[in-house]
């Protein structure tokens, strides 16, 4: 019997905002399993602003995509079909073999769902990388202390919104912005103190001095452009800026202008470091050790906008830079 | 007897580059001596980039200079008189009182030189703020390591030029940028690596490829602008980027741009901080016991551009941004 899988591929490298026309389904027959081998069906796809940037040819910390062959990234699925004593049949598993609806890979490539009854497609999400990145950064980057001021822009994002749980866990006063009426009080849900819809904020700086009178202590970036030159504006002295996101350039088509108040970072002696979460994974453990028993407990929340089907993958991914999720992006397959 | 104070006072705020017009020099009378004062004939006067800062109304880390009132800054003068014990006729004195021939000041205001035989206006150079800057920059904010590489910008500059001495010191490698082909030559005898004439480089991102191959780990930034970008482009994974100076848009009229290539912070997992080294000056000690045995030894060099008499402060200020000194820029007083 030969089995196939359906896969999202690139078709051509999308030049400013992605369209439905880069990308193309494709079907493949999965090869018979070899020792040392699983069979996975995938139920969750995940939708990360990441991807974006292995669709260009641009070198960066993870090789680009190759066209014409199966786009990857997270996703969640149930083993059936395994040739590896650590996999059995039902088994949930995580890898990094999304945009497709099933696979055959090395046992190495896949990592067993840790044992809870919360939903398997948090850790795509809120128990997975994006909510990581928060906790790496607030924590091992920022050192955000109890009683500091944090802002985050995407607040209402997958990233976003654990930083504002976390934040306020962790005893922080905090200043979210987000896009829409709606997501504003999603945020307000999540215990943000204050929320900003930039896009009806003419000046985000005068407001961001009203907001936050004494300063920013930590500004937790997913965006850049205009919130960056007024958060910079904004910092109280010593503040730290954990630069995760740039997502109004990635489909910037020129060289994407930087923030015009640099010499903040030297009155303010400020420090922005660069966060990329994938080299802090040897705290995972860590990190779930906290958040599983939160999430249990119902004291933390995780939003999800979810998209059927297989095909939806490259709409479900554009609605990424056009604001369309509260919470995390997934495709969920049948 | 009234003994008059000769001063260079802020006539107006310059709006770009500034000019001579922007200056006037006034003659006051200096007041009696009181108990616990002192009064000084100060023989050096410093000349530094950051005092365009101060010349605006913009709040910054340390008060604009009023109009019509002494400008301020370092100065080695000699105790001419008085009324307090620690200091005696004939004792050689540093301040911050400097663009003026002779001053009054409270004993608390002045600090006795340090014991060497070194020239006293090393220590308003190498020995003062400006080598103080580097070696914080290096030690406390980029943590070198003997065997990285080290980019500097404005290499020849009072604060440059101890950088790439400081950082050769520390085993690293060192490429200094600077604009003239004597400051070549005169960095080439500091010992740096390699030295790029950024007036005569029409590629500077090639450029550092070429001469970092492997990335550069540490940028030490006086300058801004093109060279900011290129190094962003150049740097190596867990760089660090210590902002000291922006001196190339200290003149701008309109507000800066930013680097175009901010993600790169985020690729390479950079850090950026931002130094003002009078926070540091608990470790000024540290400093100069590592320092002084090396200017004593001849282990260590500074070149002086000296201006003579006080009314060439001006020129010798706006000199800064012409690009007309090799080390510290300094006014002589007869």
């Amino acid at each position: 019997m030969s089995l196939l899988s359906h896969q999202i591929q690139l078709l051509r490298r999308p030049v400013g905002m992605p369209s439905q026309n880069d990308f193309i389904q494709a079907e493949v027959v999965l090869p018979e399993l070899r020792e040392g081998e699983v069979r996975v069906t995938n139920q969750w796809l995940s939708v990360d602003p990441y991807m974006r940037g292995r669709m260009t040819e641009a070198k960066s910390y993870v090789p680009p995509f190759a066209l014409h062959s199966a786009l990857d990234g997270g996703a969640i699925g149930t083993v059936q079909d395994s040739r590896h004593p650590d996999f059995a049949v039902g088994d949930r598993v995580s890898s990094m073999l999304g945009w497709r609806d099933s696979l055959v890979a090395k046992a190495d490539q896949l990592t067993r769902l840790p044992d809870t009854t919360l939903p398997a497609q948090l850790f795509l999400g809120a128990l997975g990388m994006p909510g990581m990145t928060a906790w790496v950064g607030l924590n091992r980057i920022a050192k955000l202390q109890a009683g500091e001021t944090v802002l985050v822009s995407a607040a209402s994002g997958a990233v976003g919104s654990m930083v504002v749980q976390l934040a306020k866990r962790a005893g922080a006063r905090v200043i979210g912005s987000t896009g829409s009426a709606d997501k504003v009080a999603y945020l307000k849900t999540l215990g943000a103190d204050e929320v900003i819809n930039y896009r009806e904020t003419p000046d985000l700086d005068a407001e961001l001095t009203r907001l936050a009178p004494e300063g920013i202590n930590v500004y937790f970036e997913n965006v850049g452009g205009a919130m960056l030159d007024a958060a910079l504006n904004n910092m109280a002295v010593h503040g730290r800026i954990v630069l995760c996101g740039l997502i109004e350039q990635y489909n910037s088509k020129g060289e994407a202008s930087g923030p015009r108040n640099l010499s903040q970072v030297i009155r303010k002696r400020l420090t922005m470091q660069g966060l990329i979460v994938f080299e802090h994974w040897q705290h995972y453990g860590e990190f779930l050790a906290e958040v599983i028993p939160a999430f249990e407990a119902g004291a933390l929340q995780a939003e999800e906008t979810i998209y059927q089907g297989l095909a939806s993958m490259p709409q479900a991914f554009i609605g990424l830079f056009e604001g369309r999720n509260t919470g995390k992006m997934l495709v969920k397959l049948d």
